[in-house]
């Protein structure tokens, strides 16, 4: 169904580069991040980690630890709730051991004490009696039999003989006779391929502050990408109400799905429930890398048969993901997302989840997609080499466009792969002339989108400004976006506009800041609410005239009087009509609660050129084109922000950014000087275009952007690398090493 | 219009004394008063004030104080917009002095600073260049021909030849010929009175955090009535979007009208902008006693006539009232409240209001009608003593009832005072014996009540808990009933509610907490907003078992179906409901905004025994007891609590609390030490009895029951001193050496 409203050539204040809202108290530091918040009587809370990467818990003994002068409280996994949900069991053992420690790092027991140096005094005083257990952290040794069991009865239903109980999920995807297929092909290749778990390396560390009565009230400011779901977590690991947990979201220092999930906020609430008084956690950076949420590392074999121009026959995936000592879903976003970029007649797409002695994976940006999507798109383009073809046109020839039925299952809306492709295919990048040793690489990427549950509340001041009520944490510019979509829909300056970020007390449950949702979901739902305001405005001065309701329109800013009507009455702007409210009946509110669908997919293709350096393996990138399908774009400088960003979190992962574990099971390079994230003079200026094909699902055509763009480096780079180096690199990162090893072995 | 849909009998959570959910908090010291945010960056401010009572102000140096290490920012009444309303150049120059100050402790300057040894050096090093000017702070003297003129071009249009220009405004009020009704009685008493202005005496000075950046956005943290109303101001006064400035209310710790407009915040705010910094005010004792808004103090002429049967014939009263330097409109509120107990056939009431060299009053509990009913309801009282009559016969004998025409204009509907005074003549103080030098006294209550600009929203949490913002400060436990009439409405447990203060970026315009507004037009919003949601959950019900939407009635926390469908489907509860939302459409939540009326007005009794010394002219409260209309009480601990503090207040005002000034216009007593108000140890348990006659306007009957109890003490008091010293006295506080000198004048 069609929703567009406003078209191309209507916006006023959409799609332009208005002054973002949050840039002085950012630039400043008067924002106010997790650690930011002091209150009276505050306590620092720690927490004691696993030595080990896999032992089981013979008994804690906290009494020393309480004995120490200055410490409050201390909790251990005892003081959560007794719960029946397997995820929320998960969540919370996660937080604090249970049984058994399951990675090197995870948190066994919190400590509440007036200063951080007591607090530190006392973690070494908590006794753990550990048995170490056998571990395995790698996705392809955990998934055979006779591998180290990290949970047991966490095992896939029906799991195959050649796989061990590690192995807890299990997905088919696809339509078609594949085998019929690559019987058609002129030329079948099937590859393994292996990505490393890579870190969001988000800037700001997690941190909170609790404050729990005994009355079972307590507030807790945290920085999340999701308060509501904050809130669902802890009230249900320490048996709350929800209603009586206020959870307020810190300004957030980058997240990228790091930050959708709890870690230390139910152990600060614990503490302060113990301690009786407030209680501050922040984690350190290299708490983060051990016992955050990395995405996952992967293993892959993906087959794919051509003709020798350039038609895909068939396509057959298998993805093995490892997320961590917990069961994780990721697998099935890879599995799904892989063939999305291409229309085909048959095509197969399998994913496996296996349990690893590592931390628990959160989500990063497209989750699942990049690793899937990078197997995929190196055997498209080595297929491509073989028969030498172009790789855009060959993509194109094969492209998903509307109408097409997607591997996954759903037939395609409107869709913007083949106008991203065009583009990048007229682009002067693609070309420009390369250089020795240099190679070029394409890819497409994907991402499904999503739209959820929202809640928008429009209040109309009394001076005429409006205020916008919204429930998600802005990562990606979202306050200004929202306040330009209210802007736009209610006619008036975007200056007039204040987006702010509510508290779970102050507004209705929105879902968390991912999935690209936000300036689509709360976008539709901020215009939804301001056409419930404009309706009551017309209302109000429909009385004042005595006409009818039907007989006032609302353009620009102003009620009017139309049709039999029109011309009967002087317009009453919005800032008339505010003034007067009270004595209309009273304050102009518009407000709209959805569980908002029609999110729209997007696609995206990258160019990457790369020079590698044959005698050292490196790999400077030399030039980088995004082009990628934005729907509407609300504020072109924030949706080039996050095509670059994307681009660069995918080229760190496809270089440098690994886990790296030690024969123990301990993470070799937890601290940004070992995993090394690239830093601005490791890029070239990223180049961007923006197409914008409307996604019907949204009044004004607006898709997410926030993911797609971290997709397409992983196979760009490779598929470059490859072409540079003249050997094909079926592993990531490929670090200088790696690609030395390679052109060696090449000879 | 009778709006009542909940009777007597109805009720499960209504009428029940629940915990208040702000206890702990403020018992243990968690609770966030104003003084105690605390954010990176800081300043210190603090405000240079006037050392004389009238002057004008040639010139402001700062140069000497800016250049002082440490200082941020100065800022003085040029920093402050240029405005066009006089109420609104009143507020600011209130904030920081114009051209003259006009009352000692007058602001003059801000100073803001790294810490508060910088600001209060700083402060030192402003050089005022003043020139004194005579002043005037009685508001008799005020009034006079020839007295020192405080703010020119102020005067009342049609200033009458026996006043001087400081008369800033004239009421009349009434109906009946009163010289033809004086004509009808047997005894006419005409008395003069004078009360002394006394201070809210709030536990909490006035303290505010502000935070602006040049791009014109700020947030402000104070403690404050009315969060929604600082932001007009302040926004004004600065020249700022109301929609850029977010203003959060504290933690209160008392209020009682005088935090319900600004002080600090405007200065904080402007020094703030001027240092690019956050700055934090918190006011000393001293100046909130000096430089905020104590109560107006009068002086009235009050004239009955009355039948030797106790029927009053003819009533007129004149009261002049003063409000400090900047006109007020007090003086028509008390000359509206003075006769409503009454029903009468003649009155007239007229009012005065009249500019003096003190501060700027604020609102304290039912502004004016203390003052106003003690003149009447001691000269009732003294023509009762006249005729030999009793009383509370007499008062019920001439006492409103519905239907009754009040003097100030409007026709009574269902009131109380009746039932009040029928209530009181049984309760057994009425009829218990006094002894030696004691004294027993009765007086009427009133107050108007009111509605008012109102915005609620209820959220269904994801657990089926229920959350309500609202937006008024709670000052006499609106959480708890808000709470209450939520969980009565949907039929769900206390428990599973949580209430919480919106700030002005959060919810729609609120009113300020003040006219005894917010259990009426809070909890009627509450109501209507829940019956919003109710409607919206059995809509999602009937979709799911595909019946009429009206076929679905709720009934206890349940979605049942009902007539033709009636035990067609197992009852759907609130939790299930909630479950299930996101599949059903998305999170439920119910509005409602509006401008209420219907408040209902508000009667009370008050019988107070004295015993007076009459060796030093002490009186010592004997036994007291409050007989109060409250409508339905919703929390009936609140309800008491309110009864009892108003009549506290009352009687500090009565027999002990004034500003005290000076031949030199400053006041002596600025500090509890000196003003002194009543302690538990100088009172009696102040026993309440609560009657409930609903109120025609709201769904539960409630009524505001804050204010109406600050009234009746000045008057029984009075009386009961005069009955118990044999010696009448028109003048408050009943100060021992007055009552002495009045006994020893008697002889």
């Amino acid at each position: 169904m069609n929703k567009i409203t406003r078209e191309k050539g209507q916006f006023k204040v959409v799609g332009t580069r208005v002054k973002r809202p949050d840039g002085i108290d950012k630039v400043t530091g008067r924002a106010q991040y997790g650690a930011d918040l002091v209150v009276p009587g505050m306590l620092t809370g720690a927490i004691l980690r696993s030595p080990h990467a896999h032992a089981t818990i013979n008994s804690i003994d906290t009494s020393e630890a309480l004995a120490l002068p200055g410490v409050k409280a201390v909790v251990t996994r005892a003081d959560f709730a007794a719960l029946d949900d397997d995820e929320m069991i998960d969540i919370a053992d996660n937080c604090l051991a249970r049984d058994k420690v399951l990675y090197h790092g995870h948190a066994v027991a919190g400590v509440a004490a007036k200063d951080a140096q007591t607090a530190r005094k006392a973690l070494k005083l908590i006794k753990v009696d550990y048995t170490p257990l056998p571990h395995v952290t790698d996705v392809d040794a955990a998934m055979k039999p006779g591998a180290p069991v990290v949970q047991s009865g966490r095992q896939e239903e029906n799991v195959q003989p050649e796989h061990s109980e590690n192995v807890t999920g299990y997905c088919e995807f696809g339509h078609g006779d594949v085998e019929a297929g690559f019987a058609k092909a002129d030329h079948i290749i099937e590859r393994d391929f292996k990505t490393a778990a890579a870190h969001q390396g988000y800037i700001e560390p997690h941190a909170c502050l609790a404050s729990m009565t005994n009355d079972g009230k307590a507030d807790l400011w945290c920085c999340t990408q999701g308060q509501f779901n904050v809130r669902s977590l802890c009230s249900a690991i320490l048996d709350m109400e929800a209603s009586q947990l206020r959870v307020t979201a810190s300004e957030i220092g980058g997240g990228f799905g790091g930050k959708t999930t709890v870690f230390i906020e139910p152990v600060a609430l614990a503490l302060s429930r113990k301690s009786g008084r407030p209680v501050k956690i922040v984690m350190t950076r290299d708490e983060v890398f051990r016992a955050t949420g990395p995405t996952v590392s992967s293993s892959s074999t993906v087959k794919i048969g051509m003709t020798k121009d350039g038609r895909i026959t068939a396509a057959h995936a298998k993805f093995r993901y490892q997320g961590g000592a917990f069961p994780c879903a990721t697998y099935s976003f890879g599995a799904q997302a892989a063939f999305a970029a291409y229309d085909l007649e048959a095509v197969k797409s399998e994913g496996w989840n296996a349990l690893t002695n590592r931390p628990k994976e959160a989500a990063y940006r497209a989750p699942g997609a990049p690793m899937a999507i990078y197997a995929v798109e190196s055997v498209v383009d080595e297929l491509t080499q073989h028969f030498g073809l172009d790789p855009l046109e060959v993509r194109l020839k094969n492209a998903a466009r509307e109408n097409t039925k997607a591997a996954y299952g759903p037939t395609f809306d409107q869709i913007g792969l083949v106008a991203t492709l065009e583009a990048a295919q007229k682009h002067p990048h693609y070309s420009a002339p390369l250089g020795e040793n240099q190679g070029r690489g394409v890819s497409c990427g994907f991402w499904f989108n999503f739209g959820g549950n929202t809640c928008v509340t429009m209040n109309l001041n009394d001076d005429g400004t409006v205020g916008i009520t919204e429930g998600n944490p802005d990562i990606g510019g979202s306050r200004a976006s929202i306040s330009m979509m209210a802007a736009e829909e209610l006619g008036i300056p975007y200056s007039d506009v204040r987006t702010i970020i509510a508290d779970t007390s102050s507004l209705g449950h929105n879902d968390v800041t991912d999935g690209s949702r936000v300036t689509f979901a709360v976008g539709l739902a901020t215009i939804e609410a301001a056409r419930d305001a404009i309706r009551k405005m017309c209302g109000r001065v429909a009385k004042i005239w005595g006409i009818d309701e039907d007989a006032v329109i609302w353009e620009d800013g102003y009620a009017k009087p139309s049709g039999p009507n029109a011309g009967d009455f002087e317009p009453m702007s919005i800032k008339e009509i505010a003034a007067i409210s009270s004595n209309t009946g009273g304050p102009i509110a518009g407000h709209y609660e959805v569980n908002a669908d029609g999110a729209g997919v997007s696609f995206g293709v990258h160019l990457a050129d790369v020079e590698v350096d044959p005698e050292t393996g490196y790999t400077q990138v030399i030039r980088y084109t995004v082009f990628q399908d934005a729907g509407k774009a609300v504020h072109p400088d924030y949706v080039e922000g996050q095509m670059q960003g994307g681009a660069v979190q995918g080229i760190g992962w496809a270089l440098n950014e690994e886990y790296i574990y030690g024969e123990d099971g301990v993470l070799q390079n937890a601290g940004f000087l070992d995993y090394r994230v690239p830093v601005a003079s490791d890029l070239p200026e990223i180049d961007t275009v923006i197409l914008e094909i409307p996604n019907p699902g949204h009044p004004y055509g607006v898709r997410g952007v926030g993911e797609t763009s971290i997709v397409p480096p992983l196979a760009a780079l490779s598929n470059a690398v490859s072409r540079a180096a003249g050997v094909r690199l079926h592993e990531l990162p490929m670090s200088p090493p790696k690609i030395l090893k390679a052109i060696t072995d090449r000879g």
